[in-house]
């Protein structure tokens, strides 16, 4: 049998402005990356999301035709596709916000597909945490592993419900700055340590260009990122980091620190393909052969 | 026979602000934390520099009894020693330097002592490039293996001599931002790539909290730095990494890119007692136990 994925997000169109390049409108969102970025394994993988009917049919065939089941994607009749547009600065790792238009998203009601609903893992991606407290509430006596991401955004504006989120899943994906927004401290260790006690068994917390950092069963792990010569755009690349993480684990049997361990060298990886071009192109070419080869350069750059 | 390591570089009074502690007048400089990590291995380790009559005897002292041979301090008549007085900003990577006293630096002649002319390794610490060509003109032929540091500044303000300096060393360690501004570039791999075209045949980019790089052979290494749950004052921290690396090469026979790898472990591990404390402290109580005992912390911590 084939384990399931479930993977609730955004669905999106961006605009990104890079000190190199420029695109108005190009497929995004959360879910497109992780789902795309999971697709490489040998898994079933299902989507919740929500589009207007801007939508375009190519963008959701493209997700088809990585078998990923489309099925939990509501498309709203005249209404829009969440937007978003950023400009990255010249370190490439810091980005400003230009335009947010939440459109669809507004009133965005997940609805997991019964086929679903036994997931062996589900991301529930950066959304408003009354939309993750609903999705939750649907799979959380049915799906065996949670992951969670969120973002600054939410910390400030819905601490309570996000709080009781946050208290429901096995491991929450943040970023250095969220972690500290989190937990008023400086110090990414005792971060951890005060997420650990909000709920998750295990913590991520990511740092972009210098890698990511697992906490859980009294453990740390750290890793560097994959080094990448030329980064076009690093948008989606914690979102493929997920998906790298949540693909590799999904068809395990028992997950534990040591599995996620092994599953953030395949995140890394995915992210780093994913950061080479514009939107999703790169990440979309990855065979399982180039993602063998970068994994065994990945071993070899960071082992003594 | 003990391998002789030779440490050129300064030796300072530094005062320290951070935002939970301060200190007026404590011993630093990078020739102090150097030779202080690097007498945690079984080599002999002599320093070349310069200080003022205000430099009390019991900071010398300290370094004999580290067996620290300082046949090579000069100290000057009449005159202060390098005085350096910074800021620590709350994430305790950023520093805002208050004040600099060159005071005897200005004039420093170094003469490097018969004995260690001819030292297996030497480091030439960040100095004014002229006073490191002149270390390098006296030992060239007969040290084995030469690492250098050095800092914005000279970058920008006596350029033609460091890259002089720059062509004749085996290592050069740097930090990120130094890489970057030495080859007007914004990414770290491209930046290894062009100084080592420069001269040395090693680059180590140091970044701080997020561990370093080493670039060689053609090949990568990159690790993380061994997290520390509270970081009380970064000053040295990159001195101490170097006395970590160097101090584990000079005994070594022929120096490569896997030795180096191990020798960045040491030197990340040293580093990361230094800054447990204000000042020298915590790194000069480290034993082989401690040492080693970090150590291993850090291969489980980093490996999969």
């Amino acid at each position: 049998m084939i384990n399931k994925l479930l993977v609730v997000g955004t669905m999106a169109y961006d605009a990104i402005e890079t000190p190199f390049d420029k695109v108005n409108k190009i497929l995004g969102g959360s879910t497109t990356y992780t789902a795309l970025a999971a697709s490489k394994f040998e898994i079933d993988c299902g989507v919740v999301s929500v589009v207007g009917d801007d939508f375009e049919k190519k963008n959701l065939n493209l997700l088809k035709n990585n078998s990923i089941n489309c099925d939990g994607v509501k498309i709203v009749k005249n209404a829009k596709t969440f937007f978003w547009s950023g400009k990255y600065h010249l370190n490439m790792n810091d980005r400003t916000t230009i335009e947010t238009q939440v459109n669809v998203l507004a009133n965005f009601n997940p609805i997991i597909p019964k086929y679903y609903l036994n997931a062996k893992v589900a991301v529930i991606g950066n959304l408003d945490p009354n939309i993750q407290l609903e999705s939750l509430n649907q799979i959380k006596n049915s799906a065996d592993f949670i992951l969670l991401d969120t973002m600054n955004f939410w910390i400030e504006k819905n601490r309570d419900v996000l709080n009781e989120v946050i208290g429901k899943v096995n491991l929450i994906s943040v970023n250095d700055e969220e972690a500290k927004l989190l937990t008023n401290t400086n110090s990414l260790l005792k971060a951890a340590s005060l997420i650990q006690k909000m709920g998750p068994q295990y913590v991520i917390i990511k740092k972009g260009e210098h890698g990511s950092m697992l906490f859980g069963e009294g453990k740390i792990f750290i890793i560097p990122a994959y080094p990448i010569f030329n980064v076009v755009d690093p948008t989606g690349a914690g979102d493929s980091f997920a998906g790298g993480v949540s693909g590799f684990l999904c068809d395990k049997k028992k997950i534990n620190f040591d599995l996620i361990k092994q599953a953030m060298l395949y995140g890394s990886v995915l992210a780093s393909f994913t950061v080479e071009s514009l939107g999703i192109d790169s990440l979309e070419k990855v065979t399982k052969n180039t993602l063998n080869k970068r994994l065994n350069d990945f071993k070899s750059i960071t082992s003594f």
